[in-house]
């Protein structure tokens, strides 16, 4: 019987996939690679483009919105859903990757849900990836959180109401997406003094990785849409 | 010039480790694996054996105490610094492998503080593995969080209080450690009605894993020390 995997490719550098990440790669009959225009390259596909055969395997690119309107990406969840589960039933392994891990905010676990109820009797199996958060602190060098402190993780888009409560009580503050807040974040930094402790990483394992701790420099930067800050309450 | 790494080697599934992880443990020239107790093997060192070889390789399992107590604890790390700063001087690649991640909730950022204070210009290289966190999501085919959703990951060392106060502002709640204040924990959980959204994982990715999802199972189960539970306000 057929598996649908969902596969965690880690940040973007192909050297930090998992062992069982590249032999399901390397032997699934189908790859189905997210991306977010139809102009973009697939981070995803990038990474691990070295360990596919296109003569054997069949690589599809599908497009799923970057946008939080369910009405406008759900249609793309459920194509791609459907892609995977038709392969699947015709008795092709199919594997779905994703930059990160596929359980941590990743588009996988919509679909996820969808595919529970299209092909409930296909095996799932899920590969866990490292994730921006571990990885953007390895190249740093800083340490996330260690002993009895508390981390929290949390979306910029969650509001920041909620990143000033959790800065009052979190030793460790991941802040993924900050790009929309990215002003109104520095500014609560500085109220609550964090600005020693603040990590700024964009686009971790690239080739365009930026990692800057000087908080001037966080403040000059613009940053993109991959792009995180880990603020600790002492460094 | 040598360097020391820090390789994650994920929660105990050889296959968890990066490509990373693999290609350094093999070319590293000593490797040093913490135990916990004299009698008990290295969980670390039983990932990676299959990647060693020993008549080339030195092979250094160290003791680090199971305790709080910093006294106790702070000469098994000053020793494990020194033992791994005197091979790096003497330009040999040395590589401190840990379960997890090397910066979350790991032994190696006690290191990490010392190993720069004494070896200040031996490079440091940390290689981010899988944590049990990620990996037991993937185990129970549960997602951890999504879309606007925050996550707070709790020692429950840090104490019930601090469990109380994420379980209410918190869509999903990661608790490590928790042995000591199970019963506690699950009386929570019943007040706050999560059993349904209840996740416990033990021992993730060995031969003696244990997942439970059901809220009667998980209260019947004595926890080991290497358990999580992770808590949903909705599946």
């Amino acid at each position: 019987m057929a598996t649908i995997y969902a596969v965690g490719v880690g940040p973007g550098d192909p050297e930090l996939l998992t062992r069982k990440a590249e032999r399901i790669l390397r032997s699934a009959d189908v790859i189905l690679a997210p991306v977010s225009a139809p102009t973009e390259a697939s981070v995803a596909l990038a990474t691990i483009r070295e360990f596919l055969d296109e003569s054997r395997q069949e690589v599809i690119v599908h497009q799923f919105p970057m946008t939080s309107d369910k009405a406008r990406v759900l249609p793309a969840w459920q194509k791609a859903a459907a892609l995977m589960a038709v392969r699947a039933e015709a008795g092709k392994d199919v594997a779905f990757v994703t930059i990160g891990d596929p359980l941590l905010y990743s588009t996988f676990i919509y679909l996820l849900g969808i595919l529970r109820e299209i092909c409930p009797n296909t095996p799932i199996e899920i590969v866990p990836g490292i994730s921006s958060i571990n990885a953007s602190a390895a190249q740093a060098g800083i340490p996330l959180v260690e002993g009895d402190g508390k981390m929290a993780v949390i979306p910029a888009t969650a509001g920041l109401d909620k990143i000033a409560e959790a800065l009052a009580r979190f030793e460790t503050v991941v802040l993924l997406k900050v790009k929309p807040l990215y002003g109104d974040i520095l500014e609560l930094i500085r109220q609550t003094g964090r600005q020693q402790g603040t990590l700024f990483v964009e686009r971790v394992g690239s080739s365009r990785q930026k990692v800057l701790t000087d908080f001037a420099e966080i403040t000059a930067h613009a940053p993109d849409y991959l792009s995180l800050m880990i603020i600790k309450s002492s460094r």
